[in-house]
């Protein structure tokens, strides 16, 4: 049929491959301002990615023409955002071209990490992820508004310590966090709706951006590992997980994706979690439920302890894999707890309970370590205020 | 900082509003040629949502210029996929607007199902989902070869009955499919990478698009419920999953999203499963293994079988909803096993195991009963060639 191959050819020129996804992908107008933030920003995410470059450079890379760059390039400049760096080799044929390059020294990021026990912690963090200053504040048992002022003070402290532009502050928390930046949910820090994001920026005056510590561990996470699906499971007063999909992030229907702490793990009962309940995975594996029972179970018990937790984590996270297909998983807490038997209970575990085919199931410990917040938290400032990723 | 507000200011324009997603989000040019086929696109989607309608109001509800939807407008109408109907009623003022429909009566698809035992069944298609004929193929226990030939002789049979143009043919199959329809492994067909898109394409000369069945019920099932996340549970040969995030199927690394059969379910042992392991979801849940357990229990303990099934299923999916906060889940299969007593224990068990705080989580059978892979199959031709969801 003519008219059916005519239509098959047409359509395909730039639609995606994947029908699959695709058919159910929502759609969304591409309007002129739209199109300009969308170019600015990969103007800047290649200066990001390939470091100092050209105009042209930066027309070839991203496809766009060269007036387009230089329009955006002169905007960029004006705002502080680009610098020119001077000329490049003049060896070169033709008239040396200036070379550019984000204002790394211009802009600095204040990061918050607000989920450690008995203590808050924050950085001044350069664009390309550098942590140049840290700040620790001691909390004690503060809740409520008493914890909110120890995190605007950290906030406030961090601002002055840094010699330059802020380009605004990333935060970290424990609990269920929206869109928005309202924290639904943080019982440890007994926060209910409350609005941390407008009420830091109140306080601090500078745009602020707030999301779940393990999904900001997340964000880290995938910028350094490339990953398209991952899964960062985050240990310490309580158990929760990042997620990623196609790239993304998870949010979830209520923003509680990776929220697994409270899941019931096997069939067999379990420890008496906080909850009320029995079994939860947070009751095997808080770091300080996982500290007590060591110290309960005797001396040569501790490896035995670490290896039923990380079976216990193995069983949880099995039909995740099987559900979201992941292949790596990374692991952030308490590395004395977690690195070497308890994440091999858990690698072992997943193998055993999921169909796989030898094909690479990787399960690791965070690269980042205790930065793993300061600096995902840097990520989503960088992502909010200027669109790279 | 006047440098930093002005920043915040001009970058805040069209960025999305979701720094978090954004921060992992892959760069994409907006390309001309990607605008355009982006645009008509959305001619076609107000067309598909709205019904007949005028080029003014196709321009109001795009927002695109009336130009520019004129321009399309001649195109569509050319490759005959949009139809004018005559003019709206003449009593408003001005000149009568002509109205636009897409060609419904132009256009079928021809739809596969292959997922059940012992036979193919096929449907011819409406544009707007309307099932106007069906064929089934006895197949008896035909693997490989043979049943790729009883595929292909199913699909000649449909393109004959439709008098109108195919505009494709969409595939639901079992197994692991990739995004060029090549089958990685249906083991109950004994297909073993099997390019199924390319061979049925070739044979039947049209555009050919393939998803596992799950996965094809689950475009079915977002199309129909408009959920941003979803989890479509499909029990027949096998026990699978469908699932989206932010309103786009998961695919996964290995393109096995959903492939919760063979997870190992609690910690108390269960039926020895075909893979060799015990306690796997599918040697609970699968129907022929759900039928053989009943018959097995005797009379009056059909209930307790069902309901410890349907626990099982909760235990495995508990982790699932955690993990992506999902708060619909659709079953499709036998309505005489899975509806009732099954359902009922999986909604509870879901609700026992989770950190469900009474705010709606859904567990429903499919409203699409035994044609919701035909249903997804025709969305899925739909997508791939018109760009439409």
């Amino acid at each position: 049929m003519p008219a059916g191959a005519k239509v098959r050819s047409d359509a395909a020129v730039a639609l995606p491959r994947d029908a699959f996804a695709m058919g159910a992908r929502r759609r969304e107008k591409t309007l002129p301002g739209h199109a300009r933030a969308h170019n600015r920003t990969l103007v800047l995410q290649t200066l990001l990615d390939e470091g100092p470059c050209s105009r042209a450079d930066i027309a070839r890379a991203t496809m766009l023409t060269r007036v387009t760059v230089s329009e955006l390039v002169a905007e960029l400049l004006g705002e502080g955002l680009v610098v020119e760096l001077g000329t490049r080799d003049a060896a070169r044929p033709g008239k040396p071209a200036t070379l550019l390059d984000l204002a790394h020294e211009g802009f600095d990021v204040v990061a918050l990490d607000l989920s450690e026990p008995q203590r808050f912690r924050g950085a001044v963090v350069r664009l390309d992820g550098t942590v140049v200053e840290r700040l620790e504040r001691a909390i004690g048992d503060a809740t409520g508004d008493a914890a909110l002022a120890h995190a605007i003070e950290l906030g406030r402290a961090l601002v002055a310590r840094s010699a330059r532009t802020v380009l605004g502050v990333g935060v970290g928390t424990p609990g269920i966090v929206d869109a928005e930046g309202v924290v639904h949910q943080a019982p440890n820090l007994g926060w209910h709706e409350l609005p941390l994001r407008d009420r830091l920026a109140d306080e601090l005056a500078l745009p602020v951006h707030v999301a779940n510590d393990a999904n900001i561990a997340l964000l880290a996470e995938l910028t350094s590992s490339g990953a398209e699906t991952l899964l960062v499971v985050r240990i310490g007063l309580g158990v929760g997980a990042g997620i990623a999909v196609a790239g993304v992030p998870v949010r979830g229907d209520r923003s509680a994706a990776g929220e697994i702490g409270h899941v019931t793990i096997g069939t067999d009962g379990g420890p008496r979690c906080g909850c009320g309940r029995e079994g939860c995975l947070e009751a095997w594996l808080a770091a300080p439920r996982l500290r007590a029972a060591i110290e309960q179970a005797g001396p040569g018990e501790r490896e035995r302890v670490l290896e039923e937790a990380g079976r216990r984590l193995g069983i949880a996270v099995a039909p995740i894999v099987g559900a979201i297909d992941v292949r790596r998983i990374v692991m952030s807490g308490p590395e004395e707890l977690l690195a070497g038997t308890l994440l091999e209970a858990t690698a072992a575990t997943l193998r055993e309970r999921t169909l796989d085919e030898g094909d690479g199931l990787l399960v690791d410990m965070t690269s980042h370590g205790d930065d793993v917040v300061v600096r995902g938290a840097a990520l989503l400032v960088r992502a909010g205020e200027l669109g790279v990723s």
